[in-house]
């Protein structure tokens, strides 16, 4: 490191540990040179580097300030979709966001891939490399339907964490959580059934009901709490439900964590209006506080929750092991996976079985909760930083996904149209409801490690945002540029 | 190898050649003797040994005669199943099946697992290790919904031999077979729909109809030729079919390959109706025959066929790689895809690409193929051996399968009970039918090298069978016993 990158780094750090304040002037640069007893052009240097990294703006005549963090930006309130059941629409949106993923040179900013580069993934390879020495026929044959016995014993240890007291028998394998989540709503759903969902809810979920002949009642949700139990309830009152699907524990798209006497509260609903609850809790494993939040299932004596899960998020999506522990629904749970993909791949179950198995499980999600909380803090930094105000964003308690809700007006669809151009594309709000409500809305995912390219995508997003809000006619009073202006005035946000 | 072992070797080859013909006596132990210029007890052993592997019964006072082959069993007739749609049962003895697959110290003579010990698929394991070595992101990351494109290529070019000219783009990858059958089924289909089915037929492919509430109408079978096209057009003048699920070469269970003129005249039928053909070809690359026989798809242009197919027979079922060709059902196969599992597993995926695409899959298709047909000769030949007269053994013409069909009032289901006792397992014939026909049929497999321990099976299994039969009392004048009365007698059958 050169002496002028070893001041810069100094003086990130105070920024970063508030030693200096947001908006405060800095120390100009012959006080800097004396008190480092480093040349001036050193001093200038390293400023010149805090401002590419946008720590610092210069003002004119005034010398350096740390660039301000704009006011927090408000959660997103409640959700409001229209309350009654719908066929579920959005798949050529899906389809495109799927098929948008092959492009190589596109910045997915909105994909829920985990980041596979860190070096506590690296035992797995190991794992994989030994598979193909060994030369166990048993990995190249069929494996029962019910998965490989050694990673079941396996999935019950780690399901204590969540709350759950399951013994290897509970649990069922399936091809990713997408197929724990499939066979689960099939076992307990006929087609023409209605089934409730969080808004916004997931759209491998929302996608699946459709393909089954379900139709979704969305269910208006808080971005800190979770579904809204009072709509809940007059929905189980005015319709037939069937069941209701909840990712109680780090959502995906809102980043919540349901308080834990809420969860009690939705499954005292479930067993009155006898319905099945599907939870989701592919992102649990996931959550900055520690210990990890309970599941619903913990709370369920009664086998009535299906609990779906998979190392898609916390180890590797391409392993494609998920399960899915069944409770009373076991019988038509292994009928489903049976003649879904009749079992799942042996080899990868025993990879997956062997990471944990070792005690190499608990250190890499350790790193990942750790690594993804940090990137959140960037990440948010940069949102703030870039975008224009007039947006709402959320709090993720765990997972690495965001929500940013725009002004009812904007269209993401468009903006994504107008970000291919840039080599960019965000998860559209759409994706997310049945009927293609929050169009107004971005899923952007902060899972891979920040870089110079994420920061300048950032800026590209705040600034096509910024533009198709005024395009739009939405008045943004409060954004960066007039922000920047009453800064250079002395004032602060 | 001993000198009585080495006689013993000389005198079974003089069998097998034909120099000594069925159920003729062989020369004295004394005139052997001089001959070969060994003891009188080397021959005596050499006998002796000859008589335990059954390939000579000795007769009291007349010496050693060569145990007589049995006439030939006919093939089974064209099967009569109920010519209405059914709603679908059996899934608990489906289930049954797959549980019984746990039990490790119980022979599965019935299971569809391919022989996985054979040298030409080292490489794969080669293949993973390296895998494992090169630590490429991407084999953890989620796979595009088609699969990957280097194993898409592969299949396209693999498609040739089978007559079907195809670009990648044209593929999906799926998770086995099983997902590529249930994604094309319901994508063609609608719950309460109609599907055409050959009786017997797969049991995987018939559980697909029921779990998505389709019901099946059973079409006769013959099986040399295939479906009945005279039957499946009376029910498609009938019913509202939508589809019809066909595997016309190296059939499951039946070991058929359906003429080429029968596969053309099937399209024209399903053309005439309107109706969608999902073809089966798991077991295509099976046949004995060379080259393989063409696709029904091959000799389709309208995109009407859904090619399925996998590499769990071929080459290893626990990589759950498989695909689908969907033609014009393209869109609805990607989302019912996309429900079911999202994508396949990159990393298996991959090994299989590297396996075809450095040459390895020829070389083990052509060993395979060797394999099962000898093994069936020899399995031909103990069936017949051990088991009573009065039954109809298939003539597979591919694969590894074999469908014997016993007398009327025979009950499989019972004979799987008795046989749990000896450890052993067959898969019973109502399996293969959806209203529960076939309780008096058998299916084996074929697939393992023959050990004296399946030859153990094969007597086994064939006494019960015999037993079975006189305790429904069915009279089995032509059994074993009865034919060795008469051979002692010097009759020959």
């Amino acid at each position: 490191m050169t002496r002028y990158q070893h001041l810069a780094e100094l003086l990130a750090q105070r920024i970063e540990q508030g030693l200096y304040l947001s908006g405060e002037r800095l120390p100009s640069v012959r006080t800097l040179s004396s008190e480092h007893g480093v040349s001036i052009s050193t001093v200038q240097q390293a400023y010149h580097l805090l401002e590419e990294r946008r720590l610092i703006t210069p003002q004119p005549r005034s010398g350096y300030f740390v660039t301000p963090h704009k006011a927090e930006p408000p959660v997103p309130p409640l959700t409001r979709p229209a309350q009654r059941p719908v066929e579920i629409t959005q798949w050529d949106a899906v389809l495109e966001l799927l098929n948008a993923r092959q492009e190589k040179d596109v910045l997915q900013l909105g994909s829920g891939m985990p980041d596979l580069n860190q070096p506590t993934l690296k035992p797995l390879w190991k794992i994989m490399s030994r598979i193909g020495h060994q030369q166990d026929v048993r990995m190249l044959n069929y494996d029962n339907i019910y998965g490989v016995p050694e990673l079941r014993e396996q999935i019950a240890r780690l399901a204590v964490d969540g709350g759950c007291h399951l013994v290897p028998e509970d649990i069922v394998i399936t091809t990713g959580c997408h197929e724990a989540l499939s066979v689960s709503i099939r076992a307990v759903c006929q087609p023409g059934d209605i089934v409730a969902v969080e808004s916004p809810t997931f759209h491998g979920t929302m996608q699946s009901l459709r393909g089954f002949g379900i139709k979704a009642i969305e269910i208006p949700t808080d971005s800190e709490t979770g579904i809204s139990l009072e709509a809940l309830e007059l929905a189980l009152e005015q319709w037939p439900i069937k069941a209701v699907v909840v990712v109680p524990n780090c959502n995906n798209p809102l980043g919540f964590i349901m308080p834990e006497a809420r969860k009690r509260a939705l499954l005292a609903l479930a067993q009155r209006f006898d319905v099945a609850i599907v939870e989701d809790d592919v992102y649990g494993e996931l959550a900055y506080e520690y210990p990890r939040p309970s599941t619903i299932k913990s709370f369920d004596d009664e086998g009535r929750v299906l609990l779906c899960s998979s190392f898609s998020k916390t180890v590797a999506p391409g392993l494609r092991v998920g399960w899915v522990v069944p409770g009373r629904y076991l019988d038509r749970v292994l009928h489903m996976k049976y003649i879904v993909t009749g079992s799942t791949a042996t080899q990868t179950q025993m990879a997956a079985a062997e990471f944990v198995r070792l005690g190499h499980y608990p250190a890499h999600l350790r790193r990942m909760r750790q690594h993804y909380q940090r990137n959140l803090e960037i990440f948010t930094h940069w949102v703030r930083h870039y975008f224009p105000c007039g947006i709402c964003v959320t709090r993720p308690q765990g997972g690495f996904l965001m929500w940013i809700e725009l002004p009812e007006a904007f269209d993401a669809v468009r903006l994504n149209k107008e970000l291919r151009e840039a080599k960019l594309q965000v998860a559209v709000g759409s994706l997310f409801s049945a009927s293609g409500k929050y169009r107004n809305c971005l899923r952007l995912s902060y899972a891979q490690p920040f870089t110079e390219k994420t920061g300048r995508a950032l800026e590209i997003l705040g600034a096509a945002v910024e533009r198709a809000m005024e395009q739009c006619g939405i008045a943004t009073p409060l954004s960066l540029k007039a922000q920047e202006g009453r800064i250079s005035m002395g004032e602060e946000n």
